[in-house]
């Protein structure tokens, strides 16, 4: 039988940590989203970020603008917040309407305020091993690995998708910690060949139910990611059901990996909050 | 029989188009490296670029300070060259003493002149596959592939090293050919069990030999990246003889990977000049 590795839980102990620390500060951390349009899943992810920073103590703005905002207005305003010297977190909800280069915009966000990693020049640090904000879904994958003691040195473990906010970050988290990784995608030939070699496999693609018993090793680890809306229902990448008495642990969908990745915005948040007023902390 | 990758011959025509474009522009680009103390393998580096470049047409400034440079005062130097518009290509030519924090002193360079790609945010745009200079070595791997129409799309290919300045590179530059990456390193175990595996075998660790005819697939193709110097000699990370017969194509050490570096380091400054002029050319 898998042991299935609580994400919800977790994220809510984390969350009661960073409580602990905001109710100790002598002011709140500062967490700014801005959204341009109207997008309705954006709507939604908003709303999650703002009931989950107002529950730790953390406070929370939403800078709405009409989507006919140009790039320079937009540049504009980060500034702005960069310049903030009491706004600790900026985050640019996507996805931007098709005028606006959501590369550039997001390379506009001082990589110290830059909470959700994506900044090229956070990317970069880490790459090179410096210190820096990082990716919070790829942050969350770790820190869940990390509090069930899974040990990653030496392991082989098998990636599935290669995308910006996840699959890439994961490589140099993983190689930080002495994996042996390997990194599949679209274009591989015979994926189960590779899946089926993972001590550790992490799918991060959007597909329902890609991966299924006959791809996975006995008793290897399998984190998902994936988050697919179907018909009102949430699935993951991998079929749990039927991979569920063949791996050793086993993140659900939903409650796996999802609650990670706020947990680490707002974790994220409060570090630049120290970082700027110069307090010792991780 | 496998077939000699002949980088050697490759970089001198690749050197000889760079001449002829060189020979056509109003004012000649300029390549500076910066040395601090005297390092004698750096002295054999420098004269290297040195008559790589003047052999093009490329204007070369080497730039020494004493080794009690302060890092401020490099930093100031480094910030002049930035600054005139008649410099394209900056290197600071690594080890740098002990004093001297490398990675802060590299991030100085102004991104566009990193003809190295060694900066933070140049490895963040590979990453996130944005038009940058990129680290030579990795660029000269890809370039003799592509020079040899060596197909990635849906290969295997295993990169054993994990360094900043070729492995992780290499990971980024394979993914954006569709090919599926395998990292290995020290830490890895049963190294054999994916060099087997591999359909094109990258090595670039600095292990005299390490790569044996039993650790290879038939028909591979291998990328010897390592250059050990041994008693005067010069050995790759692989046993060039004793995998000859195995291996589709192979590169030689010396001449095989080695001259790609300083022809990928002229082509990039050259693109600086490009951009810097704003002519539009590859």
């Amino acid at each position: 039988m898998s042991k299935i590795i609580d994400g919800k839980e977790i994220s809510l102990s984390i969350k009661e940590e960073l409580k602990k620390q905001i109710d100790k500060l002598p002011s709140k951390p500062v967490l700014v989203v801005i959204q341009v349009g109207n997008n309705e899943a954006s709507n939604v992810y908003i709303k999650n970020k703002k009931i989950a920073a107002s529950n730790i103590g953390m406070e929370f703005k939403h800078i709405h603008f009409d989507e006919r905002i140009t790039e320079n207005e937009l540049k504009e305003q980060i500034n702005k917040l960069n310049n903030d010297n009491n706004i600790n977190g900026i985050i640019v909800q996507l996805p931007l309407p098709n005028h606006l280069n959501s590369k550039n915009i997001i390379n506009y966000i001082d990589p110290n305020k830059d909470i959700d990693g994506l900044t090229d020049i956070n990317l970069g640090k880490l790459m090179s091993g410096s210190e820096c904000m990082t990716s919070c879904t790829p942050t969350g994958v770790m820190q869940l690995i990390k509090e069930y003691n899974i040990d990653l040195g030496g392991k082989h473990v098998v990636i599935v998708g290669r995308s910006n906010l996840v699959g890439k970050p994961l490589i140099h988290m993983l190689l930080d910690e002495d994996a042996t990784v390997t990194v599949t995608h679209s274009k591989t030939k015979d994926l189960i060949s590779f899946t089926k070699q993972a001590d550790i496999l992490i799918v991060a693609v959007g597909k329902k139910h890609l991966i299924t018993n006959n791809m996975i090793k006995e008793g290897a680890v399998i984190i998902d990611v994936g988050i697919n809306r179907i018909d009102g229902k949430i699935y993951g990448d991998v079929d749990f059901e039927n991979v569920l008495n063949k791996a050793s642990y086993i993140t659900p969908v939903p409650k796996g990996v999802g609650p990670m990745t706020v947990a680490m915005l707002l974790k994220n948040t409060l570090k630049s909050y120290y970082m700027m007023n110069k307090i010792n902390k991780k």
